[in-house]
């Protein structure tokens, strides 16, 4: 199975960026493949429709399309922005819904998010589900979630609370088996 | 009174861009001003942190963040994306978020919306309210929808369906009523 | 395959118990099993911890949480009160939690909705979605939704709209090949 | 000015409970009037058109709409079951929408969770938003928050957390300074 893993958020030193890279070790040690994409290599302009009207769909919104139909599942870490999505990975969805057909549906979603803040995002991950819903992803009803992220993670990038760390484990591989049904 | 009125989508030609002008006029024919900004002029990158560590907020963010901290009231009329907020005014909100101090809070803030669909951006709307309410902001209880918007607007650009017209004034004069009262 | 079906309203000639009927007849004409439950027949009291504490968990609660557990996918109709899910349906919700193990969790859902409104309860459908994704249950991004619909139901108790019959027949079938791959 | 609080929870020992008694402290002690209701003397039935429809709207329902159509404000309390709003806190909601003038319309409510969990019953807060805005409350956007409650008590029913309770006192007052200026 190939799973496409990538951070809502731009920064270099993005928590959400080492969630993935952790996911991502599960993932491999299980015997699968992932694959990471950094949003930073895909720059989107924000979504205007005279844009697309002129241009047409852009070069790194296809290729990111294309990633997205080779992978057999997703998951994708996301930080909260005022309660919500962040307005990049919003954009990031509103360009690739664009897109005929559409790579995105019916494919599998597992979602994460670190946050340096108390309640670890969990308002940002219930907002981040909608619109992939509405573009008819499967949202795995189960979501990890790192409170106070700025200080969870050790010199290596690994979660220091190791029951977290058994929790992810547990939770990708729920997924994988999960989605592995689905691909018969 | 100094109500600020944008739109949430780029487009030239956008209908909730007309939606705002209609708007405007109930403000100004009711004895108050009324602010047009067009998002298209406040070309705010995709927020990331390692920018604003770099390069601190920029120019157009503080302008617009002017625009906000001289308002008496603002008024928004968003189209719906994927059945949520459109990752370009998301983008906006994220970045007027990290001006210090927070101009935006406490502020009151009506919300409107035209969309080609049958449902009219209602789901859009649920989800614009959330980041709002997140910052401080009093987004008021009830917010106008236009369905099927491409149909919806003559070609003065006003409402065809007069009762939604006489609808529309009644909010604003209402929402008008309500943030004059606050600010005694 | 079994689907269990019942609707979020207890009133006897619901609009929802009618979607109910017509989806139990497209599942049995596909050739899988419907079992139809009337909530008015699971007369739970309000949710109170008190009353759990002292007289534990009663057995109209036990008696659909084993139509639960025997069920290989779920079918919800339910009307929107207030913008939201119907205060009837969540008290179930509410109640089914407290059996354990739980019999919902990992089950595969359709939510479908009829409602005399314009909007036909598309707000009160993603927010049924939520407590039923925070039990554990895959629900089905598709939904289905009914406007105006104290209009849109024949003598016959059909939907008038051949569209939307064979929308949601299309939907139904969708769904059961969906849930077949996935509960091997 | 009156201020009228309840809990969302029916249970005697109620956290939410004990949170309404420490807020109505602060409105007495700023010289205002705390009226506090129990749900659990508010018997409704789940809502059923049926019922409605053959008795009228019950006497505990118009009991309870006289006692909010005589409140300049509203503070409720409510626990977060499933990730959302209580079916109890929702089922009352739904019965209070039906009676006509609406007495809620246009109130002001400020919203206070205390729950065992470590988030603490955000989300379900904001789920709990909804159905008041659909009903045309301004809830106050900013609202309090006790996570792990069952131990964030002392024996005199006060917040330990001394920050938590100055925290609660500000935003009490804050909330009362807003509504005396919109009540004019």
């Amino acid at each position: 199975m190939n799973v496409l893993l990538f951070s809502g958020s731009l920064r270099g030193d993005s928590l959400n960026k080492k969630l993935i890279i952790i996911a991502s070790k599960f993932i491999e040690s299980s015997g699968h493949k992932a694959t990471i994409l950094d949003l930073k290599e895909f720059p989107f302009p924000l979504y205007d429709q005279d844009m697309e009207d002129m241009y047409g769909i852009s070069e790194s919104v296809k290729k990111m399309s294309s990633h997205i139909a080779l992978a057999d599942a997703l998951m994708i870490a996301t930080p909260e922005y005022n309660g919500s999505i962040p307005g990049v990975l919003k954009n990031c969805i509103d360009w690739l819904s664009r897109v005929e057909p559409l790579p995105i549906k019916g494919k599998q979603l597992l979602l994460l998010s670190a946050s340096p803040s108390f309640l670890g995002g969990v308002r940002g991950l219930w907002h981040t589900r909608v619109p992939f819903e509405a573009l008819g992803v499967h949202v795995y009803p189960t979501m990890f979630i790192v409170s106070k992220a700025d200080v969870a993670f050790d010199a290596y990038d690994k979660l220091i609370d190791l029951k977290k760390m058994k929790e992810l484990e547990s939770l990708v591989s729920a997924f994988i088996f999960y989605c592995s049904r689905k691909n018969i």
